[in-house]
């Protein structure tokens, strides 16, 4: 493997060992020697790619905003369901996407990092801009607005289903879907819309096939 | 002032400052120093009624579970309504209630203390079949789904509003109602609910009127 794919896979390595671990402790309890440890790769290879908790953290939120396995779709808000069904179907399976939400759910550390939201929202409020040019929302629906609500809702859906063991989140987002849209698009596209539980397992499925991935990839 | 009624106020006084600390610093950092400080009570009287910081967090998040200002409707689905609305316009303005839900956003405190989660789903639900059973509620509204769905959308906007600051959370919670009820409410109920952003300022201030209290009262 030539240099740099290694260092590439090095640094996805330590990345996925840390969501592990920010995601089972929080920030504050999460230690470099524990991600070390997960990550097996030696303290030079960690402190190459980064020089701190911090900047561990800031590599992990880095990697939220992710809309791998969405594929382009006419219905832009059939895509724009589709961004967080898929999110639904891989955040149980992938730490690295988990820690995001307990980053930016822990205010400490929100204070500290950020959070990937501001990016999200106008990432989907542009999304339903496209369409709404198109015409397939009602016209009082404010993209921005919608989105904003739709990232705290989506957040808030997983992190008090999660706290309660409710159930499997892909049921909840789409239960989501099935109360918001028909507040949000005109009836001739709702009822095209498929908002089944299973839809994001479909994409990623198609997605990972595309890649000629094997079925045990995360998320498969 | 008799004995007990001394000692509620005490009790109150304590509560109070200890939410505003938790709100402030979360649960890993509050101090018992720190809310002793800011509620001017003697160590003494803090002990006698809460016997750590645990305790005292466990108080925060037992007067989480509150309708105070919510009056009792014809409509069960504007009750249910104005059970968010009347929240969302106290939350701003009483630290005891935003700490509850600091408390219950952070995944230690939360695996230490539980959340009032289910609590609040349990009884916006039974507000919800009532409704259903009164046919405001479209057929396949399931209460309960749409309880817990509803407690983390309410929720997540409220925390992502607040970390972006995205401006008044009356608003976006009546945002929220606007693109929900939609998908809820039979279109002849639909038509009469008020999900005016002040709706929670206006039943606030007809409870505090019914009282008899001043104006410089908390969430007045």
């Amino acid at each position: 493997m030539a240099r740099q794919a290694r260092a590439i896979q090095t640094r996805r390595t330590i990345l996925e060992a840390a969501g592990e671990v920010f995601d089972e402790r929080g920030y504050d309890s999460a230690t470099i020697a524990e991600i070390l440890g997960r990550a097996g790769v030696t303290k030079g290879a960690l402190y190459f790619h980064f020089t701190s908790k911090e900047d561990l953290a800031r590599g992990v939120l880095g990697e939220a905003l992710t809309t791998e396995g969405v594929l382009p779709q006419e219905s832009k808000l059939q895509e724009w369901v589709d961004v967080g069904m898929v999110l639904a179907h891989r955040l149980p399976r992938e730490p690295l996407l988990r820690a995001s939400i307990t980053l930016s759910a822990d205010q400490h550390a929100r204070a500290l990092l950020g959070t990937s939201w501001p990016g999200w929202i106008d990432y989907l409020a542009e999304m339903l801009q496209q369409a709404k040019d198109q015409g397939e929302l009602l016209p009082h629906i404010d993209p921005q607005e919608t989105a904003a609500l739709f990232v705290g809702a989506w957040t808030g859906v997983e992190v008090v289903n999660s706290a309660i063991a409710g159930g499997r989140l892909e049921e909840k987002i789409a239960a989501l879907y099935d109360h918001v849209l028909p507040g949000m698009a005109v009836p001739g596209v709702l009822g095209r819309l498929d908002t089944a539980a299973d839809r994001g397992a479909r994409m990623w499925r198609a997605h990972r096939n595309s890649l000629g991935a094997d079925a045990a990839a995360p998320g498969a």
